[in-house]
């Protein structure tokens, strides 16, 4: 390995273990909770450190948005996607998620829904960030719904757009009661979540 | 009117004006936001007025919560509860959480939704007066429905906990939507929250 390669690996790791502690702080205490001090208090490095690594607070922000994506990513998304049924991944993706959370992997639960609120009055490019995720879960359900119909394996006449607005309005209230430690009204989402899943099979 | 009677007058005019700007404040920012400094200078008042009514930060942050309560209850909630029909009570309780939020009348969203992920992990006063706003919204939803049973106009074999579930499901997914500007969801919310109850009727 030569030196350069040797610097950049360590870049890498510095930088994740950095995002580490960033999404910890986000988690519970939202993105506008990060400040460079507070983020190097916590790596244990220094300040002038982590503005080589990422500039300015805000691409500290949105690397830290990011991150708390891709962790979410490998923990459920890149399973389910990797099941051959179209209805497996449907069930992986949904039940995938509230398991997610109850393990408390990120304890102010659901990194996007948290964002969504932080920023609904500030547009910039973490909104649009943020927009973007929420996005690309939606795109993900409705490919994964259609897929499902093609199957055979939901009803070719499932409202795809409907059944993917249920799937997330469930999420969303379970984000919260998750939150609020409802831990009954939590449990009602995943059931019901099932419950349409099951509503639509062919 | 006595002078003890002519300071108490005063004392609520201000008290109101400063709670006015307090709830815009916290609408948009959060009641993080919310510092007694900038309270003062978006009312027009002195930092030293709003410490003698309102005392210490967290005793203002309540009053707005509660002051945004208020406003929603004035504008929604008594009116529909007016309604002499438990059914009609349940319609205008529905929709007028659409109307309310469309209005822009509260242009960071619904106030308990986002003070509920602004304390998602910093228990304490805030924290339990978000949860006992909650309860009471769904203790509402509860004895709502539960009489419109009783007067024959909703099915008797609604499961009321289920329907309370998926109206706060489909309000809090539009909630998130507006915040994000995406009024089609956000009016799909609005049709299935009364396609629901239209499937519940008698």
């Amino acid at each position: 390995m030569n030196e350069t390669d040797g610097r950049r690996q360590r870049g890498e790791r510095a930088r994740a273990q950095v995002l580490e502690h960033a999404t910890a702080i986000a988690s519970t205490d939202g993105l506008e909770g990060l400040t460079i001090g507070r983020v190097a208090t916590d790596a244990g490095v220094g300040k002038g450190n982590i503005q080589v690594l990422f500039g300015d607070k805000e691409t500290l922000q949105l690397a830290t948005l990011d991150a708390g994506v891709v962790h979410y990513r490998a923990k459920v998304v890149e399973p389910a996607l990797a099941l051959e049924s179209p209805l497996a991944r449907l069930r992986a993706l949904t039940d995938g998620w509230f398991d997610y959370v109850a393990s408390g992997a990120s304890p102010g639960g659901c990194f996007v829904c948290a964002a969504s609120y932080e920023y609904r009055a500030r547009p910039g490019p973490i909104q649009d960030r943020v927009r973007g995720h929420r996005e690309s879960v939606r795109a993900r359900f409705r490919e994964t719904i259609t897929a499902a119909k093609a199957a055979g394996e939901l009803r070719a006449d499932v409202d795809v757009d409907q059944l993917v607005f249920e799937i997330e309005s469930f999420r969303s209230n379970a984000n919260v009661a998750f939150l609020m430690g409802d831990m009954a009204v939590f449990e009602r989402a995943r059931r019901s979540t099932q419950a349409r899943i099951d509503a639509a099979l062919a």
